[in-house]
């Protein structure tokens, strides 16, 4: 079923899901196709990110921003493009990033809408490397981590888009860096092509002890976006004065319940006070101030350019598979950045 | 057994405790008075501190600092009187603030050594509100917890010398400041004497209902000194943006093992994600430069003069009388900052 010029694709929440999603969570609807009126324009969806985050959405509980309705259409970031404009500033023609979801077709009047221009390089990238999982792992680590020459950073999800980013980051910046990721290939790509220092298999039995193997100095900053048994790997290991930039948990999302004890809570807060931690939670649209965006855009374009960062982006063709594919992030069975091809 | 001129009695370490100390824990030993070398002076303790943090360096685990040695004198700071000294700045009969121990007697080169002149007021307060919880609670409130008028801060142990120094200096700098405290006496005291808005009774079936009750604006600092229920009752009702300095998880000193299940690892960490919380873990005299100690002194002597600061000691007589006090110390029984009288 492929874009129609007569029809809005919606996928919208059915109902809210015990643990992960499954074939009664989203439903794949059909409307007619919004008009754009005066001051609006009428955007068209090309591509649609899937990200770790969009679980949370689906809770009623309090999260990261207001809960997807029941019936109403997904949160998601897209690039689209303009249909037809009645706005100054967009034209027929224009790609633009634009939070109007899991759908073909949305009106909008402009309002957070960045224009990406009628013909930019790799338009996806904008939901990635240049976008919101690129801006994380840049103001996360660098705002918050503060790592210096020599020290070891710690990133879970490596070869994901979030964590892929925080160790080439680190890595320009002079630090050792460590990966951990699921599975040998995911693992050989994070050393062989993003150049972290080692990378460690977290389905090994052993992931602890090679962990520590790993980090001979101790860790100085973990990227917290996992939280579960990588987190309680990594708190024995933490140095004096760590800082923990935490955003996300996605090991802990798709749990109906708590986990079975003992209760870590102890381990977690007498590390912190120990070690005098620092640990700062972060939503990035926000947690910081316009000008580290500006900061962000102009490095990430010269690592880019320069090849000193590398980006990995898998391609889901099909709107109607977006649902399949979110599952696979959460699972960690995506590898890069994953984008769903709508048009 | 009083305090003599021929004998040096010294508390030490006979086995490392499993939960909470015992009798067989500490055990009070005499030896020979030692004697001042050249650049050094011999000290006769007059004040024994009592802090929570001594149940830590009771084990073997890394913790703040390095262990208390099997047969080893108890870690803890006094206020002693300069018995000789071949030291130049020390003479006979000044008081001195000294890390010496649980011992009536002491030799000290000087190093780390405050000279309190010969007639302070107060002597002993240099062990709580004018010291180390004091200060503990000054710069961690301060420097971590950044407070603004109209927020509202929660602080447990609020009758103890840290939380009590917290609340009222969260209320010098205009925040509605909430306690929590064991028993409806010290309670009461937290309120009338020291001015908190509401103290909540953490013994009350209801404590977390009453809690929410007593914050209805949510909270905003978090000072973190004991861990466990109060914990668990606080981080529902963080805002965004909170902080939360941690000085202690008291608590959970004394658990032989950890807490059952289930695991509040996913709760915490979701609560600073989501609220974008900043914690930071401190240990008073690692974390902070001395010109914030500077700063202390003058802030803190001056609120004192003009009585916008209270502070209420319970002095306990008899140095043989210290393991039992520290006891009461560790579970909440004792009633402000305990100080042994020594001599």
């Amino acid at each position: 079923m492929s874009q129609s010029s007569t029809e809005n694709r919606r996928i919208v929440l059915a109902e809210r899901p015990q643990g992960l999603p499954n074939d009664s969570t989203l439903r794949l609807e059909t409307s007619d196709i919004p008009t754009a009126g005066d001051g609006e324009m009428l955007l068209r969806t090309k591509f649609l990110s899937l990200d770790p985050y969009m679980r949370g959405r689906m809770n009623d509980a309090k999260s990261y921003a207001t809960p997807v309705e029941i019936g109403g259409v997904m949160t998601g970031q897209v690039v689209a493009e303009v249909v037809t404009s009645n706005l100054e500033g967009f034209t027929e023609g224009d790609l633009v990033l634009a939070g109007s979801g899991w759908q073909d077709y949305a009106v909008s009047d402009g309002t957070k809408i960045i224009n990406l221009g009628k013909d930019p390089a790799n338009p996806s990238w904008a939901l990635g490397i240049l976008g919101m999982p690129g801006y994380t792992a840049y103001a996360g680590l660098l705002r918050i981590g503060d790592p210096k020459p020599g020290e070891t950073v710690v990133v879970a999800a490596a070869s994901g888009p979030v964590g892929a980013t925080v160790g080439q980051i680190a890595k320009i910046k002079g630090c050792r860096i460590v990966g951990i990721a699921g599975g040998a290939e995911k693992c050989a790509h994070v050393v062989d092509n993003l150049g972290f220092d080692a990378c460690i298999d977290h389905k090994a039995d052993d992931f602890a002890e090679q962990l520590a193997a790993a980090c001979p100095d101790g860790i100085d900053v973990y990227f917290e976006n996992v939280g579960g048994k990588v987190l309680y790997g990594v708190l024995p290991l933490l140095n004096p004065f760590a800082r923990m930039p935490v955003c996300g948990v996605v090991s802990w999302y798709n749990m109906p319940n708590l986990p079975e004890g003992p209760d870590m809570g102890p381990v977690i807060m007498g590390t912190l006070l120990r070690q005098k931690v620092k640990v700062e939670g972060f939503i990035i649209f926000d947690s910081f101030p316009a000008s580290v965006y500006d900061d962000f855009r102009r490095d990430m374009t010269e690592w880019l350019k320069d090849g000193k960062v590398q980006y990995k982006e898998q391609i889901v063709d099909g709107f109607e598979n977006a649902p399949a594919a979110l599952n696979d992030v959460l699972l960690g069975r995506s590898f890069g950045k994953v984008v769903v091809k709508v048009d």
